[in-house]
């Protein structure tokens, strides 16, 4: 695999000095810590939230910092979790009396960084929370995971956390919001191909001229099922059915019920993983929002594009978020990051 | 290469009907003429802005519909120019008081599409006027072309024009500035991969594991050399050189003089053409710009995403437009188009 790469360990350092040069005076790069954080940051009126994650899934995460969104995003390096010093770094230069939020997707790796770097800033005094992300509904348990993968649905959970936050929520509402937001978000991938660390050289995994992985990882994971390529439509029909099947406990735990009932309105996000173009984005999209129709559920909103991926991954994840008029309004609310069109 | 795809022939008009599902009240398919429009055209308080071009450069330019841009985009099929009967019936659907401007990338099949819908037009005494766009400064006929092709800088083209047709601007304002903007806008393609167009199911061209196409177009047309791959620093200094070093004939014509002199200031775009990572993206902003301010010549703003693509293609342009303060207005003026993040 080709890429546009100089040396393979300056890949992210290098990816972090355009976006800042890219944004200057809205967000800053500090190579100390790999960190990636709003120019104007700490602010002492808002929990700052931050978000670390192996790097691979751009615009995820260090392309979504800023007003309304996170304070600041530590990634590692590609598929990599951030170094647990970077963590502790990153939190003391965004400290906040309002707090700290940590937002993590559920992966042992990050976990790990994560929890050993609140350690250490609690024994320093400064208050910290983390809201684990989990979204993927493909497998229980994963080859870097116990428990579900958090994947593209995160952007939900970012999204409505900073409208929050710049609305002056406490740490305590942050993590109970953010828990509701991941409780009524659910994903599921295909991946058409593998892809390729610029430092690893060759692919993560490789599927045959006539094969998919269905349910796959955003760090190529097995997922359900590796089978044969069909239709467009046969691929969204499995993928959708997959997300409006997977149940919750109810209230009492005694039962499970289904998160998008009839009547349901639901954010649709068809997030594309780095390498199919957005032309077959929409054509998915079409056929995701009459299938949900279809099944009494209501497009609220639509997310078309790369929210986060996997390199030059070929495939894409679909994602439901149910909404009611607070969620929509704090995803509706204005915020400014590296990516943008205009 | 694996797609997201049912029936080939059926690509475009699912792509379509996704982008109107996806965005309702906002835009429009019409699938006599494969058209989209604004939902609210045509307006009869500004001139029509159409663009016409062969599909598979999404998101130009069916996701670009809407108040501040297009009033509507009438694709052909993949890398095919629209027939001109669309054209035709396109125009007149969104026929304005004020006339109708085609906006045209400079292909020979697009330019033979629209300057026969334009005579057809005349004839029923509607108003018409064409601009052309050829801002690909890497050969100087091609394939498919006399003279330049027009490629990714077209984009700047399209949001000047779409905000000061907003502004009330008359037919000719709007072919003054288009051949203004044109003039001042230069790009320069790179493939890594060709790319394959869902009907035809085998790739437009091939480059073995260590090659690129430097000066590609498009649509895969050849560009000024096929040579090894080398470092991203060290393909887009080339690419700034050859943008750099173009010049354009003097006001007296006597000379020829450089477009972006020390002290100029540009927006700098670069953009993917499909298949290429975002990461990959900000690595190559980060040294073209870097290059630039080098070369004396400041940067304003940057665009860095994909704003028009070969379907999967591996690779980028990168292209400069010069601003003053009336152009940089008008690139910052509010526009509504389905691509966005929130």
């Amino acid at each position: 695999m080709k890429k546009f790469v100089n040396d393979p360990k300056q890949f992210v350092p290098e990816m972090l000095k355009g976006i800042e040069l890219a944004n200057p005076g809205k967000v800053k790069y500090v190579p100390e810590f790999n960190l990636i954080m709003r120019a104007d940051a700490p602010k002492t009126n808002k929990v700052s939230i931050i978000q670390g994650s192996g790097s691979g899934h751009e615009p995820a995460h260090v392309m979504v910092v800023g007003p309304g969104m996170l304070d600041g995003a530590c990634p590692g390096d590609v598929f990599a979790a951030p170094p647990m010093d970077y963590v502790v770094g990153t939190s003391k230069l965004l400290n906040s009396p309002k707090g700290i939020l940590h937002i993590v997707n559920n992966y042992s790796g990050d976990r790990m960084a994560f929890e050993m770097a609140t350690e250490m800033l609690e024994a320093e005094g400064i208050t910290v929370k983390t809201l684990f992300v989990d979204d993927d509904v493909a497998v229980q348990n994963s080859t870097w995971t116990v428990g579900r993968r958090g994947v593209a649905g995160n952007f939900f959970v970012m999204k409505a956390l900073g409208a929050a936050s710049e609305d002056g929520a406490s740490l305590d509402d942050l993590i109970a919001l953010g828990q509701q937001v991941n409780a009524v978000t659910r994903s599921m991938g295909v991946a058409l191909t593998g892809c390729t660390p610029p430092a690893k050289g060759k692919p993560i995994f490789t599927l045959a001229d006539n094969e998919i992985e269905m349910g796959v990882g955003i760090h190529g994971e097995p997922g359900r099922a590796r089978k044969p390529l069909v239709s467009a439509n046969e691929i969204v029909d499995e993928m959708v059915d997959a997300i409006l099947t997977d149940r919750k406990p109810s209230a009492d735990g005694k039962t499970v019920d289904p998160i998008y009932g009839k009547g349901s309105e639901v954010a649709l996000m068809v997030n594309g993983l780095g390498g199919t173009p957005i032309s077959e984005l929409y054509l998915v999209y079409g056929r995701a929002h009459a299938q949900l129709e279809k099944a009494g559920v209501k497009v609220w909103r639509s997310y078309v594009g790369e929210y986060c991926t996997s390199l030059e991954m070929a495939g894409l994840s679909i994602t439901l978020c149910k909404v009611d008029d607070k969620l929509k309004k704090l995803l509706l609310a204005p915020a400014e990051i590296p990516i943008r069109v205009f």
